[in-house]
């Protein structure tokens, strides 16, 4: 008898199993077809860039793309939508932005700038001075005041073409933009010329946030594309002592009130815990914010919409959230993070795509060992997909402060190759995204919510 | 000492494996660094799609091609440089081609369409007539000649949108185009519409070859927008009797002389044994021939350069070769196999780039299994440049027919969501090839020649 209940226990517990896995490869596949089949995410993407365009934080395109996401997550029934206040610089780049080169040898040409964010204008007379070029802050500093006061600096070492991921060549890069005028300014250089952060050689000056830390001198800092930075280069190796001049009427002015956007679909078992996925919706003003990040909002959107399209009911609440402010001050993040804490929330997981919207290669994983072994027992039912690198590493900048609750972060790793070609330019417009590789990766994310959902962590 | 002599073996033994594996190492950073680092074949790619452009066999931009590539080669100072001469179909779409439907309930509207290859024309009066959609050769036929005579057949089955792969949903869906005009003519039909072969939904018609097979009539062919075949499709479902009237001036001339255009390395051991690696010059005349197939003859050129650059004297003798007319007959791919048999060449390995230029992602290995577990040796060397798919599969169409030499053929697997957008079409342009994608294919194709070469199969 004993033997009997022991066989049936045995073949109850091993069909129930492969029911299971049966019943997750069917919903595997749904979820991915739903996703690759329907374009809403994609059309709304469309809307997001060519409609609002760029909406850094402040900015009456970014109050747009906030009214307006709320509006699209309230059509699609989501069974709550709100908004979370937050205070946000307003930092605004003006109408006039532009460089000139002269030489006494090469006659005069203009070079694409752009002023990077958070920068000072130059006021209406501009600056002209003469320029030294470096490579990096210890070149600078060896130089020091007696050949830096009074110039425009101008930092010129690019990203390393080497590198096979391209997020770390930016990172070995950013520096200049980041810190470049305050260090500079220590030096009583009157202002800096920043080689633009990208891999391609063309005319698109990126901006990004730059930051005076703690320099005495705010001096004006722009960005000049790899084509302008090269010629600025050569003519400077004939002629050290050309004059550049530098017109941005770039302005600050008070905080005012934005907003994360967020929508729910109710846990059935455990409405009180949370399972987060998310991008960013401001986006540099430069922009359409195709790749950073519209499509890792509309992507967040997208893996609520198929659950519900799908009717598989989540057992925890699952929120889309369009976070405010990651380019400048990150203060979205902040608060979300703020509001889970003093709310006492139970959050189990939380996602985020930032890293543009090219073909989902993996997660990068933000947790413990025991985790990462979790998540890669459901390996195959990603690598039927091409998602096939589950690696510790950081989440993402908006999800980041949730760290501090202690549960997994997750984020979306894509394709990198082309992916700084757009980043902060004027070219990361709504045309250079693929729709299936875009919704493959709300497909990614869905699933892993999916199993995280059901199975926990 | 019998001991001493065995630790003295086992240390050397070992120490050889350890050395030769960091010289490894070393070999592939400076192959991939190589390549991510130098613009020569991306240059050239510019060239080919925008100062010659589409080169469909046959055509005076094949012939600009062939001396052109030949002169790129003989300028990178390749050991040996020659043609290989052959006959190739002549067929020329003219300058006319145009659909217009007309509808007594929507008015007129035209169509975006391209003749299919090898397609006869219409003559100069065009054809007119009713349309009959079907979805495939099994409604074709249940249709039969009552319904389908002196009609035209609207193919209009789409590419399944749920394949992760979209190269099996482009064989899934390709006998509309290959044999539409065939099996409609079985039952009287003057000629047939195809729904273009693409997953995108946009207004590009996307040509490739058609074939008459055994059909007694041959009956103008053209394929359709998706845009244009979901209007056309939309208007049949409200005005059945709709006519659509194309015109096409499509021509057949005789045969014409044609090469395969082949650079070398010499081996510098077995100067008389071969590794080649191709791509396919020709390209549809609508297109630029960037992706299919610039980028696998300016990566093949690539794979000699860098072995050149970095003074890396390979064993066997390293062929690069453009092979003519993939898209038609295949004649350039039968010459290579058909003058290597004759010739007894002793060939130990070919690979072909003809996937696009998008991100390499492995390799599809037609030979044994000791020959995959071989390279599966190499297999760490490949995973940190995002080589990761080893599988057992077809190689390539130009190098397939050494399939009767028996040795490995390997085709080289690339990210393939975007590919059929642009796959025979005029938006397969040059912009849409991204510098560092194409050199990881480059580099990962000169890297697993750099192992086969030393250590054989």
């Amino acid at each position: 008898m004993i033997k009997k209940l022991f066989i049936f226990c045995y073949l109850f517990v091993y069909s129930t199993i492969l029911f299971s896995q049966n019943t997750d490869s069917l919903n595997v596949k749904k979820i991915v077809d739903e996703a690759l089949t329907n374009s809403i995410s994609y059309n709304n993407l469309g809307y997001l860039c060519t409609k609002i365009g760029g909406r850094i934080c402040g900015s009456p395109q970014a109050a747009e793309a906030v009214a307006w996401s709320k509006k699209v997550m309230e059509e699609l029934k989501f069974d709550t939508v709100y908004l979370q206040e937050l205070k946000v610089h307003h930092w605004v780049r003006g109408a006039v932005e532009k460089a000139t080169v002269t030489s006494t040898k090469f006659g005069e040409s203009k070079l694409s700038i752009c002023s990077l964010g958070e920068s000072v204008g130059t006021g209406s007379d501009g600056i002209t001075a003469q320029v030294v070029e470096v490579k990096n802050f210890e070149e600078l500093k060896n130089l020091g005041s007696a050949k830096i006061k009074g110039k425009i600096v101008f930092f010129n070492r690019p990203m390393d073409q080497t590198f096979f991921q391209t997020f770390p060549a930016y990172g070995g890069a950013a520096d200049q933009r980041v810190h470049g005028a305050e260090q500079a300014s220590l030096y009583g250089a009157i202002g800096v010329i920043v080689r633009s952060l990208t891999l391609e050689n063309d005319d698109f000056p990126h901006t990004g946030v730059m930051s005076y830390g703690k320099a005495k001198d705010s001096i004006p800092a722009v960005a000049v594309s790899t084509m302008g930075a090269d010629k600025l280069s050569l003519w400077l190796k004939s002629d050290p002592t050309l004059q550049l001049s530098i017109l941005s009427d770039a302005k600050f002015y008070p905080e005012v009130s934005s907003y994360n956007v967020i929508g729910e679909l109710k846990g059935t078992k455990f409405p009180n815990e949370y399972i987060t996925v998310g991008g960013h919706l401001d986006a540099w003003d430069i922009s359409s914010g195709a790749h950073d990040d519209g499509v890792g909002c509309m992507q967040s959107i997208e893996v609520l919409r198929i659950f519900k399209a799908l009717g598989i009911k989540p057992k925890h609440t699952i929120r889309a959230v369009m976070f405010m402010d990651e380019e400048i001050a990150q203060r979205g993040g902040k608060k979300y993070a703020e509001l889970a804490k003093l709310k006492k929330e139970k959050h189990i997981f939380a996602i985020e795509s930032d890293r543009g919207g090219l073909c989902p290669t993996g997660f990068s994983i933000d947790a413990g060992l025991d985790t990462i072994k979790k998540i890669l027992k459901w390996k195959k039912f990603f690598e039927a997909y091409g998602i096939h690198e589950f690696e510790k590493g950081g989440s993402g900048v908006d999800i980041s402060p949730l760290k501090i609750l202690n549960f997994p972060l997750v984020g979306l790793v894509t394709e990198s190759q082309r992916y700084f070609n757009y980043h902060h330019c004027a070219n990361d417009t709504f045309d250079k995204v693929n729709r299936r590789e875009m919704q493959l990766g709300s497909a990614a994310m869905a699933t892993l919510i999916y199993f995280i959902d059901k199975y926990g962590y």
